[in-house]
């Protein structure tokens, strides 16, 4: 099939340019130095290409990703990074969970839902889950005597993730990582769960590195002069021509907007409503078909049900977009 | 069902404000003086509700919403309020359609497409699709030389509709109308069709109003002081608290972003992840259920395959969000 078939919008997925990035990443974090975040892709065809590159355990942000990915055959060392207080379904799936815990309940829930392994979550600067260093050796014992396995700590530096100064980067990033060793010593266990792709060279605590935008990248991450490459894009067509402007079908239901609006080669980006994106500066015809960049991957991907593999104009692959919902 | 059994985020409709929306539009526009729009809910059992109250006729901006209409029995005037460069999915509907032209390529796809009848999408003001309206009179000729129906024009005053001085939404809808009128004149035929929740007493000219956003509402709707009830939200569960902020688990994959965060009462909001909110200023516990209000209800109900029709605690449909996708 060629790209001229598919019904626009629609997600694509540069082949050429996932390996580069898969192949990039890998040589940077070999096999368990990397434990790919699935939230950026929701994916299991795309999972699958990180687990055949080395990489068998993954890290989620819901419970729907770990169901999906244990019922992909993808349920080595399934990591949810994120707080629940109902950990059943958890509990019930044939694959090694680990959950994140940040307070008496959610111990409580792991606990009660059926858990074996957890990781203390760890506040390291930015204002989300995680309990205070301080208090991360009193969770683990209190784990523990719930009869839960604790295998070390995680701690998400996601206030450094996206500074495109570097320096200040690598020092908030080393800021957050003091905050997780002392914990860690509290706490002990062989994990140190932490970083993304902004700081994936330069966490130089963790254990394993939680990066997933460097799979696919946007154009937030892009800012970063990171060595990943655009690999996912829109294709739309132009429906509608003026001479200021012209309107292609690829709107704000197509697209994570908390970045901002997306960019369109040669082109000038008006503004996005539901179904269509407004763009001057590029002479275009009705019927051509255009290429639009997504600010933010990952709330893109979100609203697709499939995402076609390509190679230029051909089209390699139907990828379901199967780990949505919650 | 209780609500407490559901899994979070989940999508709240409140039945109570639903009727009462739903009365207050037809009160205002009766019948076929509204053509509500279903691009605000994609949801036939929400769109049968409205049938049910007298509007027979739809407005869509997506082919999978016309199809989907049509599955559902309720094709009997499905208006498609957008261009397309290929109508051929359209044509084949056991369904009345009428489609949007607005250019002599579109034109022909409507024709080559199969479909029967037209109406001239003609720009009043907003950058988006519609001709000039000098040209709408030699659009409808070519369409009626293509052999099709031209049952009238259609302008849609969108810059006016989130103006919250009314005077001045009454002002540009005014301006917006003279074009269309214009254009009507040139064009012929019995319908006008034009406006939104934002104009829906304030314009004077159209035959029918395309309102979507009344059914359900959001905080940007709201500000506008309208007779509708915010009925849509968001059920979340408070995962973590710290000292000065709490994290819920209703994110912006599960939030449309472009217009801003969401509300949730009594607490600001400080900022939304793809998985959480943090919020502060209220004091909540861990497992905590909260509701949480969209600022824009159109991509948020994109993001969710099921919306819960809600009295109170009590969950009374399931209502599949079933026109998604392209």
């Amino acid at each position: 099939m060629r790209i001229s078939e598919l019904t626009t919008p629609a997600l694509l997925i540069d082949a050429a340019r996932l390996t580069h990035n898969l192949r990039v990443m890998s040589e940077a974090l070999p096999g368990p130095r990397l434990r790919p975040h699935v939230k950026a892709h929701k994916c299991t065809a795309l999972a699958k290409r990180q687990a055949a590159q080395g990489h068998r355990a993954f890290t989620c942000a819901t419970v729907r990703e770990v169901e999906g990915l244990a019922a992909a055959g993808l349920g080595d060392d399934l990591l949810l990074a994120n707080e629940v207080v109902d950990a059943r379904r958890l509990g019930a799936l044939d694959a090694r969970v680990t959950l994140a815990v940040d307070s008496p309940e959610t111990v409580e829930a792991a606990a009660r839902g059926g858990l074996r392994e957890v990781l203390v979550d760890v506040n390291v600067g930015l204002p989300r889950c995680g309990c205070a260093p301080e208090r991360a050796g009193a969770l683990a014992d209190l784990a523990r005597k719930r009869g839960l396995e604790v295998r070390g700590v995680m701690g998400y530096e996601g206030h450094a993730m996206l500074n495109a100064d570097r320096a200040e980067r690598a020092r908030l990033t080393a800021e957050s990582m003091e905050r997780l060793a002392a914990a860690h010593r509290d706490v002990g266990g062989d994990v140190i769960s932490a970083g993304g792709t902004g700081t994936y060279d330069l966490n130089g605590l963790a254990t394993e590195i939680q990066a997933g935008s460097y799979a696919l990248m946007d154009t937030s991450y892009m800012a970063l002069g990171l060595p990943f490459e655009p690999a996912l894009s829109l294709l739309a067509t132009v429906i509608s021509v003026s001479q200021a402007f012209a309107v292609a079908d690829c709107g704000l239901k197509a697209l994570g907007m908390d970045h901002g609006n997306p960019r369109i080669d040669d082109a000038k980006v008006w503004f996005c409503s539901d179904e269509h994106v407004t763009f001057g500066e590029r002479r275009v015809a009705v019927g051509e078909r255009i290429r639009v960049w997504p600010a933010h991957v990952d709330p893109t991907v979100a609203y697709h049900a499939r995402a076609w593999l390509v190679d230029g104009d051909a089209v390699l692959e139907d990828w379901p977009i199967d780990l949505r919902g919650w």
